[in-house]
């Protein structure tokens, strides 16, 4: 094999609550080298309303800045760039006017990530680049939400997100920048009772190394370093010293620590007392700062797909295992889906290998939901595969398999279907359609060979080739078909057999 | 011991679909002497229209029956009484006025049993009555479900409730009493492609003796008999032979066979479809008929329940286990919830103990939804346990138990409360405060004793008393405590600390 010329340049980009990251690495042998980084505050989180509304002026201030990271990216492949939104866009009511807004400014789409995979993704990032071996504790404060994760080598053993930040702390607590002893005790005890309830699962896991990363906590560093702290380690009784400092003003905009900028003067009480609770709750001793972040994450694993394994499958496998799935006829369904969905020409504006890994598990764990109950037990596995926590798929994703399970069988009410942003109808339709048809297909749950089956799409209409006098042996195939067929057409979709 | 100079009596009553039955029964030393079988058909199923509304004529034969059946019972203890209502019942719309004009006819509560818990007490009731050991599988064809279990001794391995039954299948197929030689067909590869998913399974699992119970399986057994088969058995042949004599006739008001009723007539054939495809999905060889059915597997659970051991807490400990619960919090918040629940004064019309009972289940399952996701795990704690097969409670219990975990924490949503027929608010309600507040006490999840409390309970507002100072040493839980203050005052529940 002939390597490329070029080395090939793959691109993060992280929709922060506070601010958007832009990270550019050039793929050198077996390593990441990374080429550039980009950061603009773009404070969405406080353009977030009581309705969780995001308002115009913050949705200008995101659009702006992607349209910056856009200029930098031309030329890039789709498959080499990633964009990841957290907690800001998960909570926006109006997420789509924003991602939509987004797709004429940049043409890469934009994945909404759920908060335990955010935390995944930034152990990820800091575990690639942290010299050390050994089980560690990684906290992020974000803008929105903290994330607490504790892992070794490159694998999570816990994984939380919890829904406090600087910047909604700032707002809760510290309104109009006014600083008192009272409100950072307030904010501490809120930020402990947020933590109550998995503090102690991390005590007993334990670790070697606490790690912080992001923006808060690389700030709270360079306070205590400014106050003379050279080693830059965060302890308890530093953390104390700090607040006591802080409270010599009554105003955020008076601090004036080395090290601060103006920018995150606003916010870094707010960080400090969240800071503070997790040393408490989490009982850390001390904690030092990693660069790897988010969007490292999201490069590492990015080279990591192509070159290694898709994490998706171990999750996928994972959650067959859990939930007792008939792994044969999981598989039976499986071949007859990608043999069907080969024949099919793909619909422009994805790539048929996604579309097609996305049916492949989709037919895998088409009947976790039969762990459940039988009765209407498509319904079971789109609820679990829409709300489990699932490493490796982004919100959309898993509302692509959650419809895919829930549309395998029986009556197709696509009035229930949810709107995405990503994938489209014209997408899903097909892998639906080859979905129910390989799940029929397999009726019957045996080894039997089915008919030799070829399948032609035009448009919303289907037409099925089975061999001569198939339908004398297969009765009761015929007769599911014919079923099908009937549900085809309620949904005003053609399904022709012969 | 003193034994009662009387035995005991306890009844059970079966709401199907076609017909309803009473059985009353003596507990004499160690075994259950049935004394005494009522039986009355009241075609509950064909009173469903299309959108399953029962009819007023439909619901006036039942209370009929069920006003006639109360006459026997006078004096019957509520605890000594056990009624259950099936298929129609579960799926009409309407069912909740049925219950409504009941409860002033028969003092003693209706269950509406799931289609799997339907089976579980049919095989119960055939195990208990049949001298056979080994693996049983037994086939009960109603009027609108048809119910297939594998079992051995006293548990069931594969349970499943098809809906599919005579009453059902005789309207869909046989309109106006028509046979023909096309509907025959038609009704049994219908009730074929019912059966296709789980035939495999069944016939992997295998059995040693195919048991039959219920009016449709008799009756084809009678009319077997009356046709020359003296021994009763019901093989695939005889059934190919019976179909053959039904098919000489073109109305069902002609079939002139010995051993059939006029009122079994109208259904017959489509029982015998239904059978018919069982045997052939199944490969069934031959069956035997059983006198054991649902209402026996009721008088029996109800003699289990008070000498040996209540098989729903077979139920939540497996549960428990199958989602990994952490069973040292579970207990905790168990042990925490009873202690309360004891200071507590009973609402009238349900018994404490079975209130107490429910509580206990709910704080030992409070957890489950964890195993999916712990954003919003309460609610999915609630789907699980209202989705879940679950051996041993009826809809309504597991309705309850959905409702306890719903409520556990966070903010009291009341309105998205269902209304029940047994269980009243003013019965959940009590709950509800208990199981949070012992959630709350034991939200640092660790083995620290609790400061001692006591709680009284003035209608909506409750009393907690603490010893002095413990805020002092409980920051956290009184932080936590007055979190659940704001969330009680929201509903319009006084919650009292001192």
């Amino acid at each position: 094999m002939i390597e490329n010329q070029r080395p090939r340049e793959i691109a993060a980009i992280d929709l922060g609550s506070n601010s958007f990251h832009m990270v550019v690495a050039r793929i050198v042998g077996q390593s990441l080298q990374i080429i550039s980084r980009h950061k603009q505050r773009v404070h969405l989180a406080s353009g977030l309303d009581a309705h969780q509304n995001l308002d115009q002026a913050a949705i200008q201030r995101g659009l702006n800045c992607l349209a910056m990271f856009a200029e930098r990216l031309q030329g890039f492949e789709p498959e080499n760039v990633r964009i990841a939104a957290t907690y800001t866009l998960r909570q926006a009511q109006n997420a789509h006017v924003f991602l939509k807004r987004a797709e004429s400014l940049i043409p890469y789409p934009i994945e909404i990530i759920p908060g335990t995979e955010e935390g995944r993704l930034i152990y990820l990032g800091v575990a690639h680049t942290q010299p050390e071996n050994g089980r560690k504790l990684v906290v992020d404060i974000g803008g929105g939400s903290t994330e607490l994760i504790i892992g070794e080598d490159f694998d999570t053993h816990l994984v939380y997100s919890k829904h406090m930040g600087c910047v909604s702390y700032d707002q809760q607590f510290f309104p109009k920048d006014k600083i008192s002893a009272k409100s950072m005790a307030a904010a501490k005890l809120a930020a402990e009772q947020k933590l109550e309830s998995i503090a102690s699962k991390y005590r007993k896991k334990g670790w070697q190394y606490a790690v912080g990363s992001s923006g808060t906590i690389k700030a709270i560093r360079e306070v205590l370093i400014g106050m003379g702290c050279a080693d830059g380690i965060i302890t308890g009784k530093r953390l104390c010293q700090l607040t006591d400092k802080i409270l010599e003003f009554k105003n955020a905009q008076d601090l004036n620590f080395q090290g601060l900028s103006d920018d995150r003067k606003p916010v870094f009480a707010a960080g400090v007392a969240i800071l503070s609770a997790v040393f408490n709750s989490l009982e850390i001793e001390q904690m030092t700062y990693s660069d790897g972040a988010l969007r490292e994450g999201l490069l590492y694993e990015m080279e990591d797909r192509f070159r290694h394994s898709d994490i998706r499958t171990r999750t996928a496998d994972a959650m067959a295992a859990q939930y007792h799935v008939d792994m044969e006829q999981a598989n039976r369904v499986k071949n007859t889906a990608e043999m069907l969905y080969n024949q099919i020409e793909p619909q422009p504006g994805l790539a048929k290998s996604e579309l097609s890994t996305l049916l492949g598990w989709g037919a895998l764990l088409h009947e976790v939901g039969l762990s459940i109950t039988y009765p209407g037990f498509h319904r079971h596995s789109a609820y679990l595969l829409r709300y489990s926590t699932m490493p490796g798929f982004n919100l959309e994703q898993q509302t692509v398999l959650a419809t895919l399970v829930r549309f395998q069988r029986k009556s197709l009410k696509l009035e229930e279907m949810p709107e995405l942003n990503i994938y489209k109808r014209k997408h899903l339709y097909p892998l639906i359609r080859t979905l129910r048809l390989a799940v029929a297909l397999n009726g019957q749950r045996t080894d039997d060979p089915l008919p030799q089956i070829k399948v032609k799409a035009d448009k919303e209409d289907w037409l099925l080739s089975l061999p001569k006098d198939w339908e004398n042996n297969n009765k009761l195939l015929a007769a599911d078909l014919r079923q099908e067929q009937e549900y085809w057409a309620k949904a005003g979709w053609g399904l022709n057999i012969k």
